[in-house]
């Protein structure tokens, strides 16, 4: 059985930018907590879709037709197929839930793509 | 494309305990809202894990070989096949991520059980 988790302390175990930690995994899909900040990378998840959370700070999803600015306490949901763009213009902690499968870029391959996740200790 | 969801305006949009709301929909998975007071109703879930995650208050849930307790801002799996009894001795507010097809009450049927869930508006 997976510990409980302390939000708090995980996002304090760890301090780099745009690299997603699995937190916990139920029903073939993970909770992810990862720190960002700046612009990552257009993309988009052909069969997944993906929230986010946001835990502090604040992070805009840009879309190709709008943007959404999530503050603390606000999640939303990018459907499969939406190509988008997370930008945090300062440090946000973004808890994410998505099936396992996801590739944090998506269909895109470059430095920032995570093919095997850290687990939180 | 589903709307962002304000955790705080989602919460007080609604009163009554043990009623979960659903906030969003993603990859046959459901992200449910409930106010939780007092003591559930002792049940497992044959075929879904389910994550507990306390956005205000506490939350004791009861296994049968031990107690998790969560504060805010702390989340729990709850494996498949696990007997539980969430407790809420003051109000918690709870987020659930679990499958579509789970039934609050799982193999139990009783007064508290939902098998429709209401939308947040």
């Amino acid at each position: 059985m997976q510990d409980k988790v302390n939000l708090r302390a995980a996002f304090d175990s760890f301090s780099d930018h745009w690299n997603p930690r699995l937190a916990a995994e139920l029903n073939g899909q993970h909770v992810r907590l990862a720190k960002l900040k700046g612009e990552f990378v257009w993309h988009a998840h052909e069969n997944e879709d993906e929230m986010f959370f946001v835990v502090r700070g604040g992070l805009t999803i840009r879309l190709r037709d709008r943007n959404v600015t999530l503050n603390e306490g606000e999640f939303f949901v990018v459907p499969r197929g939406v190509e988008h763009l997370p930008i945090a213009e300062d440090e946000a902690w973004v808890m994410m839930f998505e099936p396992a499968r996801t590739l944090n870029t998506g269909n895109v391959r470059n430095a920032r793509t995570r093919t095997e996740l850290d687990r939180l200790d």
